[in-house]
């Protein structure tokens, strides 16, 4: 199954997602909206394609609700998120905290956990203890790297390697959850469920790089967000760590720059230092490399040639390589 | 066991939890922090109360991560509703988002909450989907309460049915969970389990209407928040709620004193209309009323009269008719 059919299937079950109103649609409003915002329904959709992949069709639609609560998870942080780093806008559209008020953003997101975890619960009894493990661990994980993330911002000591470590835990372990525990639902040996789930880590890597590329290169319509946003905010990112461990003359110009204020010059200036150390060609490298270590995770698995197709493509989609 | 010796148990536990520490500290020192702020440990001491009188001594040892579970549960919302009410303070001390700050609080929080969730799962594999079943439909009540809570601020169709309403799903939902685990891992029939579910909801009940008295008549100390708080805030409490609803010239009085500016002088005039209407007698009357029910869930238990001393002991501690 390709992402574009599973991230359908997801779209048309979220839509069946009712929940009460009256009095408490100041809480629940919120978490629709939040989830009816589209995006690519990756991670959902990545649970649901290892699900069919390891227990064909019939196992896609008893992952439904374990593939509902990874997109309420991602949603929720996302919630979150906006309020910590007071993010207007989420997809084009009003940030929950934006659209209602910060407190709302708390306490819908804090909703959407319990949702979370109780649509993570729709499994095997067999299943239940592992699943909710790694979906546990994986939550752990993705505070720890929102935590190094929001520290970065003031710290002098974050190289590329801290970079890497962060994203692994800020996006990474999702998508590891994401095909673990569509593998184990599918049916999968451990062996093969471990392999998928450093699968969907590495892909994670490989995407977040490339989103990181796409805050300075992308276009804002499909990007969803302002072009520059890191530069302006002086978000630490992978280009901006590369560049300042090049040991060259831009490196110190780029300290400079990034103290001017934020706007467009400042935006052209700091991505005219970029061009000159040809950093495209280097985030290039490095989506490369991680997408390579998760195509041959993928490959240690006992999954069919015909099998691992779509998850090929999905390397190729979500680091640009094929629209 | 009194609740003093289990919460002494808690206490003893709570010193045990390790949480990582170096580049992660600023994820888990307030938790840690959180977590050490004493209090009562009513919620998991009840818990381990109650697996006690119907499992014995060795139910108490089994039952402590859920116990533990519990108080971080209690713990996250604090840090959660410390941001939303904007507190500075919490038992005497600096409130998360004070001593740190807003993100801090909400991440760290968020933390609480999949760690709340790991501690309920350390329960037997036949429990694990009941009690989990149980807890989470604990926190979308108490989330639904949180909710009611800061609507009520603006709303002025506020009664005291839809008040009791609205903490029977803040406060008595979560005594009811403890309750209700605590029973199910001593091994209770689902009959007593109910039973001690509705036994802790009305307590939860009680115990609040007698904490917005101690909110306008307590200690300072004692109560570890400054006295007429809620008068200051314009909070809907049960003594505002009965007052507006007395039909008296004090209740139009009383409208007009509530548009004072904060201050000692507004706290004073309230407090003075409050004695007018003689409510410290309408709230003892309502405690003891919501005290009888517990009880007489309590009774409706098959514990023997030895076991259920503990818990009536309790309510005589929580509804201060005993220190």
């Amino acid at each position: 199954m390709k992402l574009s059919d599973a991230s359908a299937l997801v779209e048309g079950a979220l839509k069946e997602v009712k929940l009460p109103g009256g009095d408490l649609a100041g809480l629940y409003e919120p978490v629709t909206y939040g989830l009816s915002s589209g995006g690519k329904r990756l991670r959902p959709g990545l649970l649901l394609m290892t699900a069919e992949a390891f227990g064909a069709e019939s196992a896609v639609e008893k992952a439904m609700p374990a593939a509902l609560g990874l997109e309420m998870f991602h949603n929720f942080t996302l919630l979150h998120d906006d309020v910590m780093d007071n993010s207007a806008m989420r997809r084009n559209r009003p940030s929950v905290q934006a659209k209602w008020d910060v407190n709302t953003a708390i306490l819908s997101g804090d909703t959407m956990l319990t949702l979370a975890t109780h649509n993570m619960m729709q499994v095997p009894d067999a299943l239940l203890r592992p699943v909710l493990d790694v979906f546990n661990d994986m939550a752990i994980k993705v505070y720890e790297g929102q935590r190094l993330d929001m520290d970065f911002e003031t710290r002098q000591d974050v190289t590329t390697d801290k970079y890497i470590e962060m994203i692994g835990a800020k996006t990474g372990a999702l998508l590891g959850a994401a095909s673990k525990i569509g593998a184990m639902l599918g049916g999968a040996s451990e062996k093969d469920a471990a392999q998928m789930e450093k699968f969907g880590y590495l892909l994670g890597l490989a995407f977040q790089i490339q989103d990181d590329w796409l805050d300075v290169y992308g276009d804002s319509n499909t990007f969803g967000k302002p072009i520059g946003g890191d530069i302006n905010n002086g978000k630490k990112s992978f280009l901006l760590l590369t560049a300042l461990e090049s040991g060259t003359p831009e490196a110190s110009a780029l300290k400079v720059a990034m103290e001017m204020p934020a706007g467009d010059t400042k935006v052209k200036t700091v991505t005219r230092i970029y061009e000159k150390l040809n950093l495209s060609e280097t985030v290039r490298k490095q989506v490369n490399h991680y997408s390579s270590e998760a195509l041959s995770a993928l490959k240690k698995t006992s999954l069919s040639d015909a099998a691992k197709e779509p998850f090929k493509a999905l390397i190729d989609k979500l680091t640009g390589r094929k629209k």
